[in-house]
């Protein structure tokens, strides 16, 4: 029998799905992306393209109940979702939920997820419409599928980016990983003073206020997708950073069939979470390499597109791609050259 | 605090979703069907429709790994789900399969309920184009969102059903709840002789074999909407057997603002599910009315079809729709009315 961590998530998906071949017409793109892409119409020609992401969060796996509301749970759990159908350069338009909750769950508890999840749809435009809600033996599983929707052309995929195009994120990394440091090391002096906890713990993160937020209350980047859209630019390729800088550079790399060079500078940190990082005694980029859950987008553009890139609000230049054979680096301040690793997390490691 | 058995699933879901209005011009039909009705199109004269539904199985709840191979749990997981778009006059596309694993899961598991759900999807022409797969803290996940086709002027939903209209159902009914009673019985007598099964108990079903199958591995009836298709007959309204009889016959009529007659004598039974019954000592119809899992459709059509409908293999016409105000009523063998109760398996109670 092998221990599925000797695969891990990516490789016993690839393992298991490797040799399908789509039987439907409307099967355009299958696993890989952030998104599988399907045309539905009677008319060939037709240019809508249907985006389709799902995600599945589990109970003390994914999140832990003791530091996160389940109003917040809910509005990131819909997040997450609209995030994948965003690294598409789509539209989210419609959502199916899933949950799965144990005897503890009260009709209470559900309203305050919902509430949660209504207001993500609410602000990005998106409807529910269907799901399935039943019982656990254990703990809150939420499955998620999100369908959106783009033209032909404006897809990005994470395949497409080209040697000498320009390497972007939006926002600043590394924020997510330090809020769930500081929840962690909160709820470890708590239980060490109080033993566990029967109802949330609530300490006062005075200071920290930015990076509990982005790693409870993530928010979807549109605004990003929109302002590219707005500035005439097209990404070549494009993916949400939700499991670390290095894995998704990997993934565009693997994917796209290029390398790339990523200049440790000019890697955007908050304030906030360069003090964190710092009082825990971590290196700030490891947190923004390697650490997850920060919903950023990271695309690829055309070198000539250059000036209207840097012109962006919110958006960062940090390097560019290179010929497959020159290999994934990251440069550092002093010049140094290192291979990219994903060390994201692994949810099956 | 209210206790969600209090609502039941049903309940629940209408508490939470009930004034939600749409965003989007391609959500057509939201919660409270078999499927969702979208359309994506950029030309709002195409009349093709594409159907969402989504299912969540969890270990321990909906499935006992002790009596259920793998393999057939991956085929099942799929065949409830194309279930739901048939119950629509649709025809399945595409798959995304959300899976979360305890640490006991190895990569064998895996390719067995992936041989399980990939026969399934080959057996009806659809294509798992994504998904998700993580960790869970204990047991086995299972979501599964199923997209499916339709031409708008084919699409059942459960609110077209009139006074007059025929109702009637595919295949026969009780067999799976008399399957699952057989599984339970054997593993009572197992673990008392012999304590928690470490692998799965195979015990000899001689006799059984068809009540066996259809509770480890039911087939969808893609058949059954190919030839009421044939026979050009068009079902005003549609829904399938997941929860008995009596909870599927209800929401036709609620969904449709009409009554029913169902006539006992008229529920085809199959041979074994009859003797099982027997032998429980369980009222057959019960297990028909009540039992779970059928898969089988139930719909109606106009009684001017009436010649049409009873020439069809494997449908049978089991009474017929009338006003609201004249209930939703089971006429016994011996001339008795009932009214209907849904007392099928409710996941919250």
């Amino acid at each position: 029998m092998t221990d599925i961590s000797t695969l891990g998530e990516f490789g016993l998906i690839k393992h298991l799905t490797h040799d399908m071949k789509p039987h439907n017409a409307s099967t355009l793109c299958g696993v890989g992306d952030d998104c599988a892409v399907m045309q539905y119409s009677t008319d060939p020609a037709d240019t809508r393209r249907v985006l389709l992401t799902t995600d599945m969060l589990m109970q003390g796996v994914h999140f832990d109940l003791v530091y996160t509301p389940l109003k917040h749970l809910g509005y990131k759990a819909v997040m997450v979702n609209l995030s994948d159908v965003y690294a598409m350069n789509g539209t989210p338009r419609q959502l199916l939920v899933s949950l799965a909750v144990d005897r503890r769950f009260t009709v209470e508890h559900m309203e305050e997820l919902y509430a949660g999840m209504r207001l993500a749809c609410e602000r990005h435009g998106v409807d529910i419409v269907g799901g399935d809600t039943t019982t656990s033996l254990t703990g809150l599983a939420i499955s998620i599928t999100c369908i959106g929707e783009a033209d032909a052309a404006d897809v990005a995929t994470r395949s497409g980016a080209h040697d000498t195009d320009l390497l972007c994120v939006s926002g600043n990394l590394g924020a997510a990983y330090m809020g769930l440091q500081m929840m962690e090391r909160e709820k470890k002096v708590f239980m060490e003073q109080k033993g566990q906890p029967e109802t949330m713990v609530q300490p006062d993160f005075q200071g920290r206020e930015y990076l509990i937020e982005r790693i409870l209350k993530p928010e979807a980047r549109r605004d990003v997708v929109e302002r590219i859209r707005e500035a005439g630019i097209r990404p070549t390729a494009m993916i949400d950073v939700s499991d670390g800088l290095s894995s998704e550079a990997m993934h565009l790399c693997e994917m796209s069939g290029v390398g790339c060079r990523i200049y440790e500078e000019k890697i955007p940190i908050d304030y906030q979470t360069a003090v964190a990082a710092e009082e825990c005694n971590l290196n700030v980029y490891t947190a923004a390499l390697n650490g997850g859950e920060d919903y950023e987008l990271l695309f690829t553009v055309p070198l000539a597109q250059h000036e209207a890139v840097a012109q962006l609000d919110d958006v960062h230049i940090i390097g560019y791609m290179t010929r497959a054979e020159l290999g994934r680096k990251l440069i550092t301040r002093d010049g140094n050259e290192f291979d990219l690793k994903a060390q994201g997390w692994n949810p099956l490691a």
